[in-house]
């Protein structure tokens, strides 16, 4: 059997479900690509498991499919992934693969950060667009920036999360790429006096959220990676009264 | 300190982190409103706790918030939700509540169907617009069918929450609102022919998984609640490989 299982965002996030096969799986690898844990933490984890993790890049995941899913018909396999491990295409892929290939394949959810952010945002699920991503090179690619105008054309908020390679963007970063592509295209997106909402390493013991302008979080010192944004649409009293209270207290998640 | 507990979507879900304050609260209250465990389950976490739950109803968590916040003043008392506990306005009040009071005030996430029923239906996150709940009584409110419209219209795929109040809605409810409204309003929303993506329990031992046109999804016998719906926008190569190999093998999740 092929577990395809989520870890969620800290070691602290493991699951009861999860926790159960990793001890009881022959055969751990670990997604490095996805991946937002640190060593103390797979090392918590290696030790729940009882056995050493073999870690996968994403170009052992896609290049080896085939062996991963050939070597979990006879024994338990596990594809441990950062997060849900379902939300990435690469993972869904390996699903599918071993669907095709006849070779029992099971999902064991994990906690996202689809679902953490917004909730660290105090902002409402249902009132969020679709989610985006700032690529590495984002100068070469307005895409992620057009998405972001079409939630603010509608009033939906909108999750921005940040490219991991080749190296981690931060919370500057991205705000200095959203506004690149405003002054080139002037959509509306975000303007430095704009409230937005950073949040670094969400769901982890030392998470750091801080409601501000953008003008304020390119000055933040956000500390190690991953970091994500949150840009709201048109606000709630509730959701305004949130963000309001949150500024004030800040800091902490 | 007031702690906002998620429990996921079944016993099996709880996370380490969650485990560690249900064990130590002196209190816990668990919001029966948006509950999707049985007693089963909730008495599998009863024991976790080492203590029984409160139940509190929307209205006690509404009409009591004062009082609640004021019991985790010089104790900790948990509120404990089913999936992520600031997925609902009413739990993101009482998180800005106790801000607001100088209560200090802990969130732990939990795994949520916003995560977990995108990751079923094998489409990729970042491709689905704003999340749609259809409410009971939606003979009087056409909003959820023009949202669905305004993901359709945008190529994102949708997902669909059923109302659990004051009687859960069940798949062809929601098949049958929605198609009620395309009727009326003809946005192109959904059609008998067109492909979609049932679960029910969602995250459960019991899960269960049906690709296929609205038609045959009328005729499923789905089961006990909670139900959700997943209406694919414009389809990638792979997305739509998936819906077809998860047609084929279907019923397991």
């Amino acid at each position: 059997m092929l577990v395809l299982l989520g870890i969620g965002l800290s070691a602290s996030h493991l699951s009861e479900e999860a926790r159960y096969h990793l001890s009881t799986a022959e055969k751990v690898y670990l997604d490095t690509y996805t991946n937002v844990l640190d060593e103390e933490e797979i090392a918590v984890l290696e030790s729940v498991a009882g056995k050493s993790f073999f870690r996968a890049s994403r170009r052992d995941l896609e290049d080896k499919m085939g062996d991963i899913i050939e070597e979990a018909r006879d024994q338990t396999v596990v594809v441990a992934v950062s997060g849900d491990p379902l939300a990435a295409t690469t993972h869904a892929a390996l699903y599918l693969e071993a669907l095709k290939r006849g070779v029992p394949v099971r999902y064991v959810p994990g906690i996202s950060i689809h679902t953490v952010a917004p909730s660290l945002s105090g902002l409402q699920h249902y009132r969020f667009g679709r989610t985006v991503t700032v690529p590495y090179l984002w100068k070469n690619s307005p895409s992620f920036y057009e998405f972001l105008a079409q939630n603010r054309r509608l009033g939906l908020h909108s999750l921005v999360l940040l490219d991991l390679h080749p190296e981690p963007l931060k919370i500057p970063d991205a705000i200095e790429a959203i506004l690149h592509w405003e002054r080139k295209k002037r959509l509306g997106v975000l303007e430095l006096g704009d409230l937005v909402i950073g949040i670094a390493r969400a769901g982890k013991p030392d998470c750091f959220r801080f409601v501000g302008t953008a003008e304020e979080l390119l000055d933040v010192r956000w500390g190690s990676p991953p970091h994500s944004l949150v840009i709201p649409g048109e606000l709630h009293p509730v959701e305004e009264e949130f963000l309001y209270v949150v500024r004030k207290h800040g800091g902490e998640c």
